[in-house]
């Protein structure tokens, strides 16, 4: 019997206070309205991000809420004006939109859509202002526009990417967030030749996903940097071929990069948000046509700071936000290169192990 | 009678001592050695850096030395293994070279010569370490590699620009740093599309030749910022078509500009060497898509200090060196958009009058 148009009662992970453990509530579900999809969740993963703010320290506490970003799942209904989702579609919900008409998602460069550009402190749909969520009728706070942590949720249709069906649900879902954002971040924006060299700052997930970029685009040297050096050996499977340690060296890793590669690597890629990390990226790469890509989120007071003679030697300084993808437009296209083994296989089911977070929730 | 191979006697502007008027000598100038060429120079202009060598405040003092660096002339003679060029031919002497063997010039990216790259500290040739220059057996150094404030020079092949032998070297003297710089700037690294907004900070020579390059390139709207408005008039010969001047608003420029703008120009050039311009010049840029480019040359103890956020927003700094021309490979091509008044015409004719500091030397 179809569920469409009805109130959907189903389980939800409710945050009802910041750092106090989740809880298993039944929850009610809201029908989609214009513009919006509610989609039944099957997998999700828990990304740092959902951990940040359900801390929310330094962050706009928001409460009671529904938590999570990257999931899977597959489309209940549709509201009105949705036109290119039907119910059945395999999906992955992203936490930053694309709306096709804003002067963001009309130029080539960008992928920050004005209207649905991410936004941790809003807590409701935008259609209305309301959230889709409630316990017996007291509203549940949305997280950015996803809330992937409930069986279903209702998501704008703006930030919903339509996928292969034959794609595995429990892999791809971390398509839709930090691997995107470091595997594009180095093939969409730092773009390496084949035969460059690229350091990578920080080798967590998001990193690790940089560095198979950086492997796909055929590098020839793949520096791996990281204060942990337990990361190294898992890296290998990402296509880093050596390791440095800032740690290890008396003098600015930048350096230490410099002297390994004859004045400094083609490429790198900045995944930690620390703001030294960021600094040295940028420093360590060649004059002449060096490229630096920051990835990483910084803290609110950091300043970026270095002597602008570094940019004068024709250096260049990038950021790039959910690795320049465009959520509806490219995302389809990611999820393609991993069922056709072009890139991120191996990536993908490490991953899965090693994060251990994927969880079907039905 | 040929005068290869022989010491040529003739006069040159030396400057003994910083800030000492410079003062006209006759000079003697050996023949070139290998690599080397001599050449005979027609017209010279000024450049504020002869100005900022000669003072010699905050800069290594290098005296007696021959400054000067904005220059066409004819061949003389060649030095030892000098193949592509030959007596007769029509040069530019350019402050820094291309050796066409090092990664720099192999690299389709970079203009930063290993061997030839520009060396204010240097006062002789790399050949044997010595000058060419002597007034009665005591050397005069060398400056930029160029020293063209002299009837005859003598100049590593590297830095020796081949150019259409009728091109007029009285305006495309100039080509060979400052109008280049700028014009290379805006075509070769801003690169902005056609109906783009584009800034200019700073309305002197490199800023108008930016500005030019902005036209040319088919920009909808050139806002020209500079703190003196008599500027702006001149500046519209060059594409410009707003003004903002800084002092007359009491907020930061980059905010006016975002304003004038809906969120950003979509590029800039900061030809002014201010630390803040150039700060303001990458904070006017749009996300998303943004490309600030940084031209003037900063003090040694400025810090380039930016929110990285402004990065992560998908905005992108870089840095230029002579507008990213090789001087030997391209430049000829620059004078040929002369000649073929695709671009710089008007510009070359205003500037020649603006500065009077074109000189017929003989």
């Amino acid at each position: 019997m179809s569920t469409a148009g009805q109130v959907i009662r189903c389980k939800a992970a409710v945050a009802w206070e910041s750092g106090k453990p989740l809880s298993i509530e039944e929850v009610e579900v809201a029908p989609p309205q214009k513009d919006e999809v509610r989609i039944k969740i099957l997998f999700t993963s828990l990304c740092h991000t959902d951990v940040y703010f359900w801390d929310a320290k330094g962050q706009n506490p928001l409460f009671p809420r529904i938590l999570g970003h990257e999931a899977g799942g597959i489309v209940e209904s549709v509201g009105e004006g949705v036109t290119d989702l039907k119910p059945g579609d395999h999906v992955l919900p992203i936490f930053t939109g694309e709306c096709k008409e804003c002067p963001h998602c009309l130029s080539e460069e960008s992928n920050m859509c004005d209207l649905l550009r991410i936004n941790t402190d809003r807590g409701e749909m935008i259609n209305d202002g309301k959230s889709r969520f409630s316990i017996n009728g007291k509203p549940i706070y949305h997280f950015l526009g996803t809330s992937t942590f409930s069986e279903y949720t209702v998501v704008h249709v703006g930030q919903v990417a339509k996928i292969n069906p034959e794609a595995p649900l429990d892999k791809v879902c971390v398509l839709s967030c930090g691997m995107s954002t470091g595997f594009g971040a180095t093939v969409n924006v730092a773009k390496p030749k084949k035969g460059q060299s690229v350091a990578i700052f920080g080798l967590g997930a998001v990193g690790l996903a940089a560095a198979e970029g950086a492997r796909v685009s055929g590098a020839s040297r793949i520096i791996g940097v990281d204060l942990n050096p337990s990361r190294f050996e898992l890296a290998k499977n990402f296509g880093v071929t050596e390791f440095v340690n800032p740690k290890d060296h008396n003098k600015p890793v930048q350096e230490v990069i410099a002297e390994m590669t004859g004045g400094g690597v083609d490429r790198s890629v900045e995944c930690t948000g620390s703001i030294q990390a960021m600094i040295s990226a940028f420093e360590c790469v060649h004059d002449g046509w060096g490229v630096a890509v920051l990835v990483g989120v910084p803290n609110k007071d950091d300043a970026f700071k270095t002597h602008p003679v570094n940019l004068l030697n024709e250096r260049t300084l990038k950021g790039t936000f959910f690795g320049n993808y465009k959520p509806r437009t490219d995302i389809p296209a990611v999820v393609e290169r991993y069922m056709n083994k072009v890139s991120l296989p191996s990536c993908l089911s490490i991953l899965s192990l090693y994060t251990s977070t994927n969880k079907k929730q039905h």
